[in-house]
């Protein structure tokens, strides 16, 4: 029996988030799929995260385990041939048996995309967020250092959320401009749902004036959802990268 | 009674090309009823050429002739409002009355998209063409240059084309790479049915070994369509300019 670490890419918008939901189209779902017909029988599949509806991912680590005496390259190739193709691998390893791609993991990146061009674009309509107010993305980079370090989040987490421990460490938080693109990312232990998209619409408050320069401290001090912005849609958002 | 041209981007994906067609969803049909429903009437739209099946449209230029006393600024964000997410206007302004968005033409420019990583990329699947097979960009670009200059194209045009007249000047033609992608950007004073996409199959063709080095002159001068290459797909197709 071996355990492989295998790492996909998604784009999220036909799918009801990763987790497994009745009566809705999961990546899970689909994956464990393409497995059950690469490995002939149903393996369990475990994720690294939950992402919520919609939102895509750069890099999204799985682990099997398996029997089956085929390569780490043939267990690629043959997984994209029955993946749609809204889903792909494009790595997979043997790692220890006690690895777990949850609990192992150090830290996770997501990347936030926002289009500032002043008109719609059809190209990226599914990958990123249309806002077409001015933002002043080295003033946004500035404030948004209010985030890092350990902090109780609670202000930052969908109401629909159970979690009774709402403290998080930030690690990094970046803000920069490529042309008509804002980019938004953040390194951390970890995240409450909807919290980077919180983030995000938080600073867009920043920018837009409704949070006052340096008033984003407070805001998380607060630990009030009423005080932070608004979530920012699910479609910029990327699952970019896991440390382990 | 003013004339407008007006520029617009779209994803053909969905879209069965620019030109009207029965019993098929174009562009031009999804852009007439937005016409309409903006000048309240419906209104003649003239494109700047036909676009095949699924191929994109970075600029495309159509023109109207409207008496209604509103501003360009206005036509856009109006016709912005009506049309879908992958059609999207970003430039109106009156041109002359004898003005014509497909005779008074110059030139046009078209970009082919290339993905050539190993694996499937999930955020390129609509984009680009996936060629898993090692390219030397620099090889291409300079056995495309035979594309230059005045040819009778009749080997680089689709059979089901009855065009009479297959002889078209080619201004410029460059392949690059970035990264994974490798483009191929081509300037005419006009193409014939699928051309750009035979160009770039036929430089698939060279890069494979089944056109020699400096053979590509010769199979041009063929007028021998079995000696091109292969169509490449629809989907890494853009018209990327259209220079008046």
């Amino acid at each position: 029996m071996k355990k492989l670490l295998i790492t996909l890419r998604y784009d999220g918008y036909n799918y009801h988030g990763y987790q497994v939901q009745k009566n809705a189209v999961t990546v899970q779902e689909v994956f464990q799929n393409a497995v059950e017909k690469v490995f002939n029988k149903r393996l369990d599949v475990t994720g690294c995260s939950r992402t919520d509806s919609g939102v895509h991912a750069n890099m999204y680590c799985v682990c099997i385990e398996s029997d089956m005496d085929i390569s780490n390259e043939s267990v690629i190739m043959a997984l994209n041939t029955y993946l749609p193709s809204d889903i792909a691998v494009y790595d997979c390893k043997e790692v220890d048996v006690d690895f777990h791609p949850r609990y192992s993991c150090k830290s996770k990146e997501y990347l936030y995309k926002l289009y500032n061009g002043k008109y719609p674009n059809p190209f990226l309509d599914r990958y990123a967020y249309w806002y077409r107010f001015p933002i002043d993305e080295k003033y946004l980079n500035e404030q948004a250092q209010a985030f890092l370090g350990t902090h109780d989040f609670a202000g930052f987490c969908s109401s629909k959320s159970d979690v009774e421990d709402t403290e998080r460490t930030i690690y990094s938080f970046d803000v920069w401009r490529e042309g008509d693109m804002v980019y938004f990312k953040v390194c951390g232990d970890g995240f409450l749902y909807n919290m980077v998209r919180i983030m995000v619409g938080s600073l867009l408050f920043v920018s837009q004036g409704k949070i006052k320069k340096d008033e984003l401290y407070d805001v998380i001090k607060s630990c009030d959802r009423n005080r932070a912005g608004k979530t920012a849609p699910a479609k910029g958002l990327y699952l970019n990268k896991v440390n382990y």
